[in-house]
């Protein structure tokens, strides 16, 4: 194992880090909250402090970077985040423990968005920024970014590979354009973009600059933090249809983007992905507004809201504007279906992925018909390109992981005896990168009460749901650490 | 598709369920129950006489019988058995509706155990009879059955070869001797055996020779029909006891039995499937018993009621000494788990089968094997043979049907409006031919309350995790109809 690399690396995203806090630092300042200010301060020097102290030790450069090395490093490197990231809301006091501080902001950097804040409009400004930049910056990923813009990484392709491999959602990871480090800056450049025209957007229908920074980060992180104790339920129909509108937006594979920006539209209006997603989205809501009839006042009323939920839950946003967890059982059936498959792959959202349920469908039908017709040799098409073998053994394996990950944590999440709903519900949520579940941890409720163990687990399953489990199971594997 | 000898085929079934209906008719003479004797003779009138139409129709030989007729066979097989099975209970109107009747038979053959019946000791013995008859029969498997016992199929081992592959459950047909004829006599002859020694221990244990048939036959088949309202709750603790052991028992892969009989004790004791079988029933009751603490008042009774609870889940045979849908979460949730995993790979019980769990952590430690050292290749073995990838991808492929199948069936139970806990464990217990689940289905109550739809559901659940999801997928397949 590399592990000087791994250090420079981590010190790296430690540095990025704590360069981040300054804006929340100047809220505070602003603000005149000089303790949230100085939680701030406090924050930068020990996270400054820490990644100077690792680039001391692994100051030596050593080569050799390899698969396990991203993998690693990925790893390794969202924990620190996470660690350092949780400071500012411990120092200051605001989330007096340190676990919940760290559950807090795993959640935010997963853009998972459960929160074990029972209410959070007594927070200081500069807690509540940071506490939504952690959506943004976890959304498009740290490790991109930081590809994107520091230097001397463009030199070992490899290395980039890997970690981008490694951090990017979906079961491939397609370069927009042959060099790693300009697909990385044209996805941030997308999702800047994209976050400010939401910004923008929300600014016009009447939201305070600072609202519509903060649900402008959660929107393009499809993280779900609000800055409001009921979400988005108190703003506008007009400000609630554009969140609807950005939400599936930002669940959209951005390499579609990309190809509207180049003119392919074609290829774009043909991606199957896509469609199955608009398709899941179209289908859900409209079996919704049935189901729901006479539960709101008027029929627009139900759309609205039902298109809402959908899109949020579909992104793994977990903005809400209604308490979903109050409608008929059919309806909650269907946003727990749509918890577990999540938005398309290379996007911000969450989950299993669009792109994953469509080739493992495929791989159903496949196999299908190999027991009808068993000498012919049958592949696998996606968008008209034959499917490689490995890509579909990744598919069925990130099932295989998913389901055992998924039992083993409601075994132990209902040692809290929260009834079944609720231990189920939340590891979806949390692992899906959601946000809220249903019954004891609906929109309405928070993570709270849930023991210390529970926590724990909620806090990994938070990770390795949005580092598609592998870079967090790596961790626990003896081979990662055997010399070769 | 080759429809004659399909016909042939399905007329053989019908008619040997006719003879098996006929010990039932005698039990109704001699109880001088002439309603339920002449819904016997009725049913065996319909059943005989469809059998003869289809052997007149079907009368020309022809040859071809692959793969898709072997599973066509198989899905229509068994439709065919569980409508003509279903008459009695319709025609003696001891079950007056007949969808009824069909949920009850169907949930009989594929030894689910799930009951739409709120208490069944008005029933008549012959009735009673039959209904547990029929897990007996769907235990090992009527086409096996067949295949051990009609003249005439043994020259074509094609035939017999793609019937075995369909009926088995696990992920691999083993055959014990090279001939598929012998192998299925030597298991009916375990199969038989196993079943007196347990009648034999029930009947010294002072249990009437009726009740001791009948919950031999729900035991070995691991089915779960009781003839009590309250399952095996009022039997002593010995008979309990028996049951807890003799439904282990019957959850172990039949090949084992087989190796003792000749001798390999080596072989039976490195078993992996064996050893994890034995371990998580052993780990669940020492879990279970610590988390029940307080809630039965010894010691030795608390852990008799784990253990049966235990191997009657794990077996999914569905009998019940006590609530358990009262004890606490954890426990519970430990339970859902072992719902999921079910019993050993060819044996009567059903679930997704311990050797493919085994395969899956086996498959998911080489994927990550592989991340760290993508260059090696790498071989998945088991019990020391490699295991071929073909059986992995159809392993692979069984997750993901059973995925699809489990949340597409919990959306459409979930319009009947029954808690989540309630549509969920309904679809787990009738999918994985367990029986009783949680809440509004738990050990105490039924299944009678489901709409048509939901109903409907749960039948076609029931059969496809008896008969391993694709002989009824393929019936569903496009590409099953289509000419050559």
């Amino acid at each position: 194992m590399n592990y000087k690399m791994m250090g420079r690396f981590i010190a790296q995203i430690l540095l990025l880090e704590a360069a981040f806090m300054v804006p929340a630092l100047l809220i505070s300042l602003f603000d005149q909250a000089y303790k949230a200010a100085w939680s701030f301060v406090m924050s930068i020097a020990v996270t400054a402090a820490f990644a100077g102290l690792l680039l001391f030790i692994c100051h030596k450069k050593k080569n050799g970077f390899y698969a396990r090395e991203g993998f690693a490093s990925v790893g390794f490197g969202w924990i620190a985040l996470s660690l350092a990231g949780c400071l500012p809301f411990y120092f200051s006091r605001e989330i007096p423990h340190f676990l919940d501080a760290l559950f807090e902001i795993v959640s935010g950097f997963t853009t998972t968005g459960a929160s074990i804040l029972p209410e959070v409009e007594s927070l200081s400004r500069g807690i509540l920024y940071w506490r939504s930049f952690s959506h943004w910056l976890g959304g498009m990923g740290v490790l991109v970014f930081l590809l994107a813009v520091a230097p001397g990484h463009s030199r070992s392709s490899g290395f980039t590979m890997h970690l981008m491999r490694a951090e990017s959602p979906g079961p491939k990871v397609g370069k927009l354009v042959p060099r790693i480090r300009s697909t990385a800056r044209i996805l941030y450049l997308i999702y800047v973009l994209l976050t400010i025209i939401n910004f923008l957007f929300l600014f016009a229908g009447g939201m305070p600059v600072f609202d519509a920074v903060c649900t402008a980060f959660g929107t393009a992180g499809t993280g779900g933090f609000g800055i409001k104790n009921d979400s988005i339920a108190s703003y506008s129909p007009y400000l609630q249809n554009v969140c609807t509108v950005f939400m599936l937006l930002f669940g959209i594979n951005f390499s579609c983007y990309y190809l509207l920006l180049i003119r392919q539209f074609r290829n774009v209006f043909r991606d199957e992905e896509l469609r199955l997603y608009l398709g899941l989205v179209a289908g859900s809501i409209l079996l919704i507004v049935i189901n729901l009839k006479d539960t709101y006042s008027t029929l627009a009323e139900t759309v609205r809201h039902a298109a809402f939920q959908v899109s949020s839950i579909i992104t793994t946003t977990g903005f809400a504007t209604t308490d979903f967890d109050q409608w008929p059982e059919f309806s909650r059936a269907i946003l727990l279906c749509l918890m577990l498959v999540g938005a398309c792959a290379g996007s911000t959202g969450g989950g299993f992925k669009c792109g994953r349920v469509l080739l493992l469908f495929k791989s159903l039908h496949r196999n299908i018909r190999k027991i009808l017709h068993p000498q012919k040799v049958q592949v696998i098409r996606n968008n008209n390109q034959v499917v490689e073998e490995e890509v579909l053994d990744n598919t069925n394996a990130y099932l295989a992981a998913y389901v055992v990950i998924l039992v083993l944590s409601v075994i132990v999440v209902s040692l809290d005896n929260f009834s079944m709903t609720t231990s189920l519900s939340a590891v979806i949520a949390c692992f899906n990168n959601i946000g809220p579940g249903l019954d004891a941890v609906g929109p309405t409720c928070n993570f709270g009460d849930f023991g210390i163990l529970s926590k724990l687990v909620l806090i990994v399953d938070m990770l390795a749901g949005r580092l598609e489990i592998f870079p967090i199971l790596v961790l626990f594997s003896r081979s990662t650490w055997k010399h070769r």
